[in-house]
């Protein structure tokens, strides 16, 4: 069943999670999914469709229950596991990442801040202080690391993630323009920013 | 044609044009959709179907002929309208996005950046003066600024929202963790930065 689960559905499973996660925080026992397709403007078809992929969690007619479903993709998202993770390089991006709160909501505990810049090393981002990349590898061991950020320059980025490979990190999302490469069973997660504002001008272009 | 298109390969329309712009730099005429996949970490059957959905840009054998891929897919993607864009709040992300080079390499021109915050109204980020958001209105008439991306907090976001309705603005990439919702044809694209983190702990709770 795993491997049936497309990366289009995965890619909206934390929405619906966090959707689900408001809904219950509003009391919301049951959701139907033409509501839920109101809340996430995704249709109630498409909405059905992925959560069929993994199981029966509706009642025809009712509609979805909010804490069940709730949980059941927490723990197809492996949120349960709450995450250890450290940002490498806290530029502007990095910082904002400091201190973005969804991060939370799944479950997931930003324990440390690393940067080269010796007058950055010392000071404190969202309660926590900021340590040179020197010390990275025992940190991670220390503080049971498991993702790491990277939003350092490119001429950085290589030499981070050689570093988080030595480490006990397991995965990484990086955020520095270069397509990174890590060995298995290590997982990395290029992101690339400039796809939001590419797929707003494909839709523009076909709005003349 | 055009609505044939999946949302998934317009999401990685993105990759193929960056990818294709290194390798025409790099003065490659052709790439075989092997070295292509190679390149993206997207298997050679993924590009070639994505890429067989809007017509036909390989020689079979050879590979695809690099430019002219390269501006279709750019052509697809509307790039060649060159949207001029503003950001609206410039704290750690909005300045982070006011310095991201990639939105120039898919010929997006920053034009104009926004805050309500006094003190940080005047000053410079990436060679452009920060506004204050009482003139929005009137400099995006005025710079013809098509697309806003919106990076106040969540408190702000839907009076910023309001104010780009009332403007003409056509297009906006949201960062603010609300969902908004913008008339027609406006166009938005809600942008959700813990989707990458969820997929990544999607995949490392399988690798145990």
């Amino acid at each position: 069943m795993k491997n049936e689960i497309s990366q289009a559905t995965i890619g909206r499973l934390p929405l619906y999670f966090r959707t689900l996660n408001f809904a219950e925080k509003d009391g919301m026992d049951i959701i139907s999914s033409d509501e839920f397709g109101r809340r996430l403007d995704i249709t109630p078809e498409q909405i059905r469709k992925d959560l069929a992929s993994f199981g029966q969690f509706g009642k025809k007619g009712v509609g979805y229950y909010v804490s069940e479903l709730k949980n059941r993709i927490g723990n197809i998202l492996g949120l349960e596991n709450h995450w250890n993770f450290a940002i490498v390089g806290v530029g502007h991006l990095g910082s904002a990442l400091a201190n973005y709160k969804n991060f939370i909501t799944l479950g997931f505990n930003l324990v440390a801040l690393f940067d080269t810049d010796k007058s950055v090393v010392g000071t404190t981002i969202n309660g926590i202080k900021v340590q040179g990349i020197d010390v990275l590898k025992e940190v991670v061991a220390e503080r049971k690391i498991q993702i790491a950020i990277i939003t350092v320059p490119v001429s950085e980025a290589q030499n981070v993630t050689d570093l988080l490979i030595e480490s006990e990190v397991r995965g990484i999302w990086n955020f520095s323009p270069i397509k990174l490469s890590v060995p298995k069973p290590m997982y990395i997660v290029n992101e690339d920013l400039s796809i939001g504002l590419s797929s707003l001008s494909y839709h523009l272009a076909r709005l003349d």
